[in-house]
Formats: C-alpha cells, structure tokens, sequence
C-alpha cells in the first residue's frame, strides 16, 4: 500500500519530529512513502522511513533529480511544478497531512476531491479530513479503515 | 485579460444567477471568462458572457467536448480529469470562486499557492482569499488591482 | 470545430507562408485555431487566421503569455513546459503538422495514438499520418472527412 | 540511477525475451526501473528485473492500481491517461525503446525533445536515437555515456 505525507517545504522542529514518527511507523507498516520529495515534512517522513527500512518515492515538481531530500530511494522528476501534487495525491491510497500551507490544501482538497481519506495532524481544518493527535492515531485509524476495506472484499 | 471562475457543477438558484451576473460583468469588461467547462457555476457564468457577447474558454476533464455546457466559444477537452483545476488557474490572471466543493477549494488553494488573487463569493473561508459580497465588488477590486499593476508597470 | 496546427518554434520562410496560408483558410471555414502559442509554424498560422478574421487559441508550455505570439486571441499559460504537447492534441478534433522537430513528433505520435487524424504537409513520415502537398489540399480532405463523419452520425 | 523502458502493451515472444534481458541487466547494475506498469515489454522488462532483485516503478495511466503488471514495486496511477507517458520519460536519466507502436512513439519523441539519449532496440526509426541490436549493447553503451557524464562532472 502506498501512503502519502503531504506538509510544507519548511516547518518547525516540533513538526519535524512528528512527521519523521510517522515515517517511521509507515515503514514499519511495510507500507510505500510516498511524497513530494522536498524538504521539511517530507524529509522528515523520508527521513524516519529509511531508519526503520522503508521505501520512499519523491514526485517531484522539477526536471531532475537535484531538488530532492537526501532520503529517498525513488525520484520522479515530473517538469510540473506545482501540478505534482495531484500526482502526490492520485499515487496513495491515503494520504496524512501535516502542517503545512496553500500546496498542503490544494492535495488535501484534490483527495477530498477524488474520494481518498485524509487524515490531518495539525494543518488545514477542512470538513471531511480527519483529525488526528497524533503519527500513531494516524496509523491506527488507517489500519483500521483497510482492515474494514479488506473485510468488504474479501469473500 | 483572461478571468477564471470556479465554482461547482451543482448550484442553487441564488448561486446561478450570482454567477451568471459576475459572467456579464467579466464580458462588459472585455475580459476572457475561462472555466472548467462544466455546469453549475461554470455554466451560468458562461450563459452570462455570452449575453454580454463575451469570449468563454472551458478547459475541460474529459477527453471530448460533449459534457461541455453550451455556452462555451472554445472547449479544450484535456483528458486530464480534475487535474485540469491546475490549468484552469494557470490560464487566468485573476480567480473569483463562487460557491462550491473540494474542486473549488483544489483551485482556491493552488492559485494562492501561485501567487495568484482569488476574489470570493459565498465560498470557502480560506485565508488569503479576499472576500467579496456580490460580483459588482469583485469587478471594482480587480478593475482596482489591475490599474495598480499597470501604473506600477508603466514607465 | 477545433484544428490543431502543429510544427517548430522556427521555419523557413517558405514553410512561413506554407502555414499562413493553412491559417487562412482554417479561419475562413469558421474553424477554431489550437496551436502551441509560439512561434514559426505557429505564429504564422495564427496569422493568417487572424488576417481572416478567425479565433486562433495558444496553449503555452510557461506560467505566463509572455513568450506568446503576437496573434492569440486567447493564451492558456499551463506551466507544463512540453508536456503541453498532449493538451494541443487533446484539444483538436483533426491535427495538421507542418516542417517541425522532436516536439511536432511527439505531437503526431500522441494523436495517431489517442486515433486522431493528423495531416502532414513537408513534416516526418510516419505511417498512419495523411501526407498532403498543400494548405488547400489539406483543407479539402479534413472537410471531407467531416463530412463522412457527420453524415455517419446524422439520423 | 533511472532507466526507463519504453514499448507496447503486447509484444511477440521473441520480443518479450528481449525485455525481459534488459530488466534483468538493468536490475544486474543496480538501476531503478522505471516504465508505465503496463503488460507487454514493460512486463517483460519488470519481470526479468525483478528476478535479479532489482526496483521496478510503474507510473500508470489509471486512477487506480489494477492494471499493473505483476511485477511492480511501486505503483504510480496517474489518473492522466497516454499523457502519462511524458512522465515516464522525465523520470528517467536515459531510456530505452524497443518494439512498440504510437505511444512508444511518444516516448522517444519526447525524451530527444528533452535532450535525452534514447537507446533502440527493433523499434521506430528515428534519427537521433542511438540504435542497438541487444539488451547487452545497450547496457554497455549507457555505462559508457554515464562514464563519460560522471568523469566531465568529476574535479
């Protein structure tokens, strides 16, 4: 399964701490990181995947590879700008928010938009996301949802 | 100068005739009106326009012009589904988001994330956005903004 | 009906006039001119339909109109550089490609994929595209088709 | 270091054979694979990758995984349909093409349009691609160029 964390380029230390706990807890779920491929929240989840063995993939907003964090082991330059963050968004099955500004929206908004559950650790309050304490209550729930997913389809 | 509404596919009377006003004025202007293409918003803003012998662009998701409301002078079908949001905020110089759901809010967000002035009637409350009470007020304030970009351009 | 005009950003004087004339006469059909919004082949189609009155569309590959040609009635700016390729073919229901390099290539081959007609005047010679020998022959084999076309789809 | 391969959804057996000892090659020398997930060569480049342990990535043309071929670590939908194939193309330092019809087309057009090096393997007949009669001579030819690219780069 693939999980995207979506935040800004830049964030506090307390942020990258809680974005990095949650890098760690989806590699160790055996689940794909995928983000961004910038700094801030989306090293940090980078950051804290490869420490316990995951796999990170960066869509990134240039032409080559150069603008990415040092933490991921797959980068898709995509010469779109800003208009990766669709592709962020359409590449997981869900997506966690942190933080983060106007591009940390236009993907909240874009998996509203296309039926995905978005969780939210301190970032945009918008109706239909789900708030959550904490990288752990975050996994939890998403255990959770594709367990009852799982549950519905299988025979 | 290109003008962008975003608004939903689904609309109340109220909304409808709002945005069909605010397509009259963007035509009484000269201006291009661009939009999505589709119903809702889209459509009554085109139908405004084209009263007005306006020019109306519809960026479309699909891959032919057949879901296109018919007030549209040229259809650009992008087979891009909703990632065409992007497009249709790149093609304008300024937004006015009336109404709508997480499309709306995708475009809201991506044109402040590009520096881009997004006007707002009865709408997301998104900080940065300036709200605006009727489609008069949104003409004033682009009518405002622009003749300050022209004199701050002008020799 | 919206015909794309394909081909270099630089051309021949020859293959100048070559494309005026096609602009020309796609404009006196009452057609709708898509093109990349540059210039050579565009520019000069975009003339010639605008010296007969017609409406000449430009998707750019940057964020702004500035490195438009000075003939677009309407400039769609998509920041996607030439991945903007795709929507110029998208957005026509029949291509013509004229002289061109790698990016009218990438052109033709999108549209003989996505089963567009594309007509090819002094351009590359690749199977499946409708080699003509002039504007006006061109012209001539895109209203027939139209008319097969129609004549299919009438009751 | 990104390969991309690029070529049909269905290929003869003895095509298959050769994508699939190109997977294995590129896997051999520790390369990402990168392709549109699809059937065909791409199954055939993942499937000989995967042998060889190596990291295969498919950016697909859907909203969703289901049309991946069985041999993907990562899955990439796009939701963006053939214009996916521009991706492909960007996220690869250097790409090779074999068999293939239209949309493989793209790819090679796309990537020389992007200054890329395109190696070809009984594919489309391009000038500027580089052609090579094995998967063997391709792999040499691009440790040859990298060579060449990491010395000049080098102090």
């Amino acid at each position: 399964m693939n999980v995207a964390v979506v935040g800004g380029n830049k964030c506090s230390r307390k942020i990258y701490k809680v974005a990095q706990k949650l890098g760690e807890l989806i590699a160790s779920e055996g689940w794909v990181l995928i983000c961004g491929g910038g700094l801030g929240v989306m090293e940090a989840a980078c950051k804290g995947a490869k420490e316990k063995g995951g796999l990170t993939v960066g869509i990134l907003p240039s032409f080559d590879a150069r603008e990415a964090n040092p933490y991921l082991d797959i980068k898709i330059p995509t010469g779109l700008d800003y208009a990766r963050n669709i592709l962020v968004v359409r590449a997981a099955e869900v997506i966690v928010a942190i933080d983060g500004r106007y591009g940390t929206l236009s993907e909240i908004a874009f998996a509203l938009n296309e039926g995905k559950r978005v969780y939210g650790i301190e970032t945009w309050d918008i109706k239909g996301t789900i708030k959550v304490k904490s990288p752990q209550e975050a996994i939890e729930r998403i255990k959770r949802f594709m367990g009852t997913v799982a549950e519905y389809n299988s025979p």
